[in-house]
């Protein structure tokens, strides 16, 4: 029996805020007993990843606690639950199944009067052979030819995830002979995004995907237009190069203006879609179905992990508990991710919304207000170009935050210089490593201007190459990690009611329904 | 004369801790006199925008005594003796002369032997005049064919800030008839980052930048190595496609490896240093001189703004002080940045860097301990699609993260659609106005799940349109607001010692020098 309680009422609670500041990075990672734990202090992850958090700031009986405190809040049961189709979105009663688009992990759900595993993999396969005739030139432009580019065109949670995936894997694909089409983004309402983006392609040979679950998103349907305009200003007909990726329901799922639509439904969040058709229809086109396939796997692999109730071996669930002493015992309230790859360079951005857009609240499942803190503000940019900008205040400033480094031992392109006896690869890797130790040990001077307190705390991911399991498991990682500080939090991480009331007010100013200071602003907007 | 103290010995600030939360944006902004003190409670700046801090929290009172505080410390003759030349940057002993590069505010400065304002301006000019060389043919490839691609390789300063200007400027640039060159940048050295740049450029026809002050930048130097690579492979000869940006003392100065150099120096940092050659050569050659000098025209009607004692004609003062009374009385440590133009897209990342690298301190100019909070974290995303992200947090988080909205009346490209009666533009500026509304005095709900408390801070810049001159004063307006918060906190905002201790501890792995946690960590990272 479950039972959902706020995160001061449990026991474990207690116990934790007892040990604030018990461990200390500083001395327990000096010497050669610091070398033992950054062995010991290491959990394994799916695609041959490792989770070492030797540098975050636990101790054995602080982690004993965290057991304590997981089985408390049954995470291992609610996540039992999620998997296996209980309305565990409680605000909008919606089941939450974006697990079940890369794998089964417990029973079937059955949804809206249909296996919901199959449903989802009947758009994959939807997509896969709508791709191969992309790819044949059995789909085509007007004038027959192939098409080269696709352009996916969404905003939120259908733009920044499968940005960041596409980003994350270009260069991979082009050197494993799977670069098959480009992919651009047009996600802002500013009409220069679309401009911008209609300006640096050759839109005759573009398949666009209108990515809206509503089919009702303003900026999506606004951006909609712009293309359709760019097309006929073209003489090309919009329908012969579109297609949707909605919901069953939505007015755009039969419509004849896109050549097809393929599905997701109100059990996947934005944020959540990068593993649905949301993601799926853009980067199975760029770099073909059996990558995304590929994908998918390492999220599966990964989510399999996150059932085992053995926290050390649970590198999801193991993130989230140290995250939240980090955030409620030690009072550290932010968060960056500093991915040693550039690739990854907008996958901070996403986990951004993921864990923001999740845990931003402050009341609990059942509407109730809560008197702890929640999810924390994340923010990064990847290394080593981060070294050289916001590195100084994270070293010498006077607020403590939590890293996330990402770490790979080698590149994707296979493609490397030696200066000074070494490879960039090589340099980048010694980078990472030396950063968290500079953090977590500092330095004493006696210039006070070149002193580091160290006490800094990270954790590091490290694979040995960035591949799309890999990029999977990562992202896997990440959902898993928010889902379970919601639940220790005691949230309903699937909603976003926050964003409800900006809409409302937006559609008085543009109706000119305004007074006073609304007025006032709209006046100095120009509106 | 100038006294440095540092700001809890100063008087105004026990004034300004009596204040704490005197001012209630919900309260201030409702009803019809909200829309009285948003018509009041704004500053000029250059190029026609304006700072409109009315759902800022503060009130007559508290802007008097931040008043007071100015003059306390001595914020005007602070910035007086920085442009006449004396030494600001206590720790590395150099003057701090970036606003020279844009105009002469006080007395000729003499360094070096030679009038600075001078020295900058002969570097414009040289630019410029290679620039028309480049577009006229007489600086072509060996082949006699004219450059269409440049490219930037730099990290930190060299990269962010003349990335983020390019991408401001490029679509206003194609609309004006100025787009001259497409412009790339390499800065990680991740080898995939200079691999993927190459790969997706026409190097036969490219001119790369190399930018590095001291010519020693372990980066840059990996990745021209990288690029030079390339060409010879390409049987191009790298003398004849590269140029650098660096100082007159650098080993790159006089060499032989390039086809010209231009010049910086050491009195400006790398954060600053946009409006220097090194903002100069890639923006001259991207678009032309004469779109570079109107960007640094936009900065120096700006400086010229910022001289002002009068705090409420002073936008970059007030900015920065109310800044400092929401971080050290309010407590609110974090910022955002949220610019409603795709244009800036980089530009928050810019200002992460400007901000956090010049005020993560916590030591005074003198290198002695202080116990007040310095700079904020910064991060930021363009609206609106940040609404889509994070915004959730922002509304209904358990932390209070003050926000700079930037918004314009009109986009770059002029190209516009008409959906439900309304322009994409009109819809991003409604909703922007929206936002600060919704963010200053929330909604109650009986639903506890979409109540907003309200009370969340923000202030925007407005302007007509993005130009160059309108960049330009947007980011000396954020120089000076952190110079003269800087000020405030008596920091030296002009080092970075922070970033030194992980370089030499990148050298010791790479040297195998290691033992314990390091040699772990670089085990584990296959190094």
């Amino acid at each position: 029996m479950i039972s959902w309680k706020n995160f001061d009422e449990l026991s474990s609670y207690k116990k934790l805020e007892a040990l604030k500041g018990a461990a200390d990075i500083k001395t327990a990672l000096a010497g050669e007993a610091g070398g033992d734990r950054v062995a010991a202090y290491c959990a394994p992850m799916a695609a041959g990843l490792v989770f070492n958090y030797a540098a975050r700031p636990v101790n054995d009986e602080i982690l004993a606690v965290l057991g304590e405190l997981a089985g408390e809040a049954q995470l291992t049961e609610k996540f039992a639950a999620l998997y296996n189709g209980e309305v565990i979105n409680t605000g909008e009663k919606r089941l939450v199944l974006h697990h079940l688009t890369r794998g089964q992990l417990g029973d079937d759900v059955i949804a809206d009067g249909v296996n919901k595993r199959d449903f989802y993999l009947t758009q994959q396969k939807r997509i896969a052979a709508f791709v191969e005739k992309v790819y044949s030139g059995e789909i085509a432009n007007e004038a027959g030819e192939k098409f080269t580019t696709v352009v996916q065109i969404g905003i939120g949670g259908s733009d920044l995830g499968p940005r960041a995936m596409y980003l994350a894997l270009e260069n991979w694909a082009r050197k494993n002979g799977c670069f098959n089409m480009e992919a651009r983004f047009i996600s802002n309402v500013d009409p220069d995004d679309a401009s911008g983006v209609l300006s640096g392609i050759d839109v005759a040979h573009s398949i666009f995907i209108l990515v809206s679950k509503s089919g009702t998103t303003l900026e999506t349907l606004t951006n909609e237009s712009f293309v359709k305009d760019a097309l006929k200003n073209a003489d090309l007909n919009p329908a012969r190069h579109m297609i949707a990726v909605t919901s069953e329901t939505s007015p755009l799922a039969k419509s004849s203006d896109y050549l097809d639509a393929f599905f997701m439904d109100d059990y996947i969040g934005g944020r959540y879609s990068s593993c649905s058709a949301v993601g799926g229809a853009v980067l199975s086109l760029a770099f073909g179905p059996e990558v995304f396939a590929r994908f998918l796997n390492g999220m599966a692999e990964q989510d399999a992990m996150a059932k085992n109730p053995d926290l050390l071996q649970n590198a999801d669930m193991l993130d989230a508990l140290i995250g939240v002493y980090e955030n409620n015992v030690m009072e550290w309230h932010m968060t960056a991710v500093l991915p040693y790859s550039q690739a990854l360079s907008r996958f901070p951005a996403h986990l951004q919304q993921l864990d923001m857009e999740s845990n931003g609240k402050s009341v609990n499942r059942f509407g109730q207000p809560i008197s702890y803190k929640t999810g924390p503000v994340i923010f990064g940019e990847p290394g080593t170009n981060g070294q050289h900008s916001f590195y100084q205040l994270l070293h010498q400033g006077t607020n403590i935050i939590p890293l996330q480094f990402i770490g790979f031992r080698h590149n994707q392109m296979e493609n490397d210089v030696v200066i000074e006896g070494t490879t960039s690869q090589q340099k980048l890797s010694a980078n990472v490593a030396a950063q968290i130790m500079a953090f977590a040990c500092g330095k004493d001077d006696d210039n006070p201007n070149k002193y580091f307190a160290g006490g800094r705390p990270s954790s590091i991911i490290v694979g040995d190459r960035l591949t799309p399991e890999v990029l999977g498991a990562l992202l896997a990682h990440y959902e898993n990690k928010v889902m379970f500080q919601g639940f220790i939090w005691n949230l309903n991480s699937f909603d976003q009611e926050g964003v409800q009331l900006g809409k409302v007010l937006a559609k008085k100013v543009l109706a000119r329904d305004t007074d006073g200071a609304l007025k006032a602003y709209s006046d100095l907007l120009g509106i």
